[in-house]
């Protein structure tokens, strides 16, 4: 099994975190790096949707991750050992989100020069990591069929801040209660302005539309 | 459809909150009523598995059920209408997890008097509710299938704080890549003494399980 990079994240310094977001956005713009933060529950299928949009983009773009965990380096080592890119580890210690200055610790253990794409996965949690900018250019959540249509409802600050929802696990829809009109309405009234992106990460069904989604993404941000 | 009570819960004022805990116990225990936290992530299935238990146990004794959630209170409504039993919800205003101050100004709303089982439905959350003890007897937390099974792995202090797991959604085992052996085997990494109880909320598979250690449970609290 390969081995990966765990970094032992310490809590954070800064009062303002706002303030340090903007200054991370703006290092990051400098260094034509593009951040995507990347939420969700946990098991919604963070990882086998980011090893699937990974192997459609790291071809065209150089693409890193650093995965958040308040514990364990699974994650970290199947997306280098799925992909082959750049991804290590960061432990939040029971820390249930990731602010910019924690953000910015893990950035400073990728080799940024060599990066188009920095994807952070942060805890997941469809709480907290809401409530923190952490820096990125834009947000993005995966909320899985299993879970139920109603969570726009339910977790409304997360729905609200993201630009695209990925629907994931739509191949296991016939065994759930899910309506996707109907969560696509919830999402819509939570952020009229999300992209609602419907898929199956383990079959790879509709990663293409977020792949070149974030291949876009990345492009403009580099210009 | 059903109106309930929707309680705004405010931020709590006590410092210290193991020991606000421990007297909330106390105070439960001169009543005679047994509290049940109930933990999950979101969309594992938390208000079905309640409807199910709750009307095994509704004609032995008196049940009530708070809801938690940031926003909505269709859980409380959904609880209300399949069980007829005492449900509120309480609004978290943003807050990730209930402490015993918290979970107190629930139990002022619902008529304990009447009450030998009180079950507090928490945010759906596997992070911070896990650090506030809510004055409960017993923590118990749902893992669905869906979730995947290192999440033991990835949540230590959940699992380490919980009396029961109950693996929920074991229907859907056939078309996802859970091991419940291996699942049972971390969660008696972080808590050797942890009951794990196979269940599928949705037929009702192995909810009786669950429903007589409650029962027992609540018998013993009560002797």
């Amino acid at each position: 099994m390969d081995e990966v990079k765990v970094i032992e994240i310490k809590k954070s310094i800064f009062a303002d975190n706002e303030i340090d977001a903007d200054n991370l956005r703006k290092e990051l713009k400098e260094k034509g790096v593009y951040l995507l933060n990347l939420m969700s529950s946990p098991g919604s299928g963070k990882t086998t949707t980011l090893i699937q949009t990974i192997n459609r983009l790291k071809d065209k773009i150089r693409v890193a991750v650093m995965e958040a965990d308040i514990d364990s380096d699974v994650d970290a080592i199947k997306i280098k050992e799925a992909t082959g890119i750049e991804s290590i580890q960061l432990h939040t210690g029971g820390m249930c989100h990731l602010d910019a200055e924690m953000t910015r610790q893990g950035l400073d253990n990728l080799t940024l020069q060599n990066t188009d794409l920095a994807i952070l996965e942060n805890v997941g949690n469809l709480v907290c990591p809401a409530e923190f900018d952490t820096g990125s250019c834009r947000n993005a959540m995966i909320l899985s069929v299993p879970e139920g249509h109603d969570k726009p409802l339910k977790y409304p600050l997360m729905f609200s801040i993201c630009d695209v929802v990925v629907i994931n696990k739509i191949d296991v829809m016939p065994y759930f209660d899910f309506d996707l009109e109907k969560c696509t309405e919830y999402i819509h009234l939570r952020n009229p302005k999300a992209k609602v992106i419907p898929i199956c990460a383990k079959t790879g069904e509709g990663v293409d539309v977020f792949a070149q989604w974030l291949l876009d993404e990345v492009k403009a941000w580099k210009e």
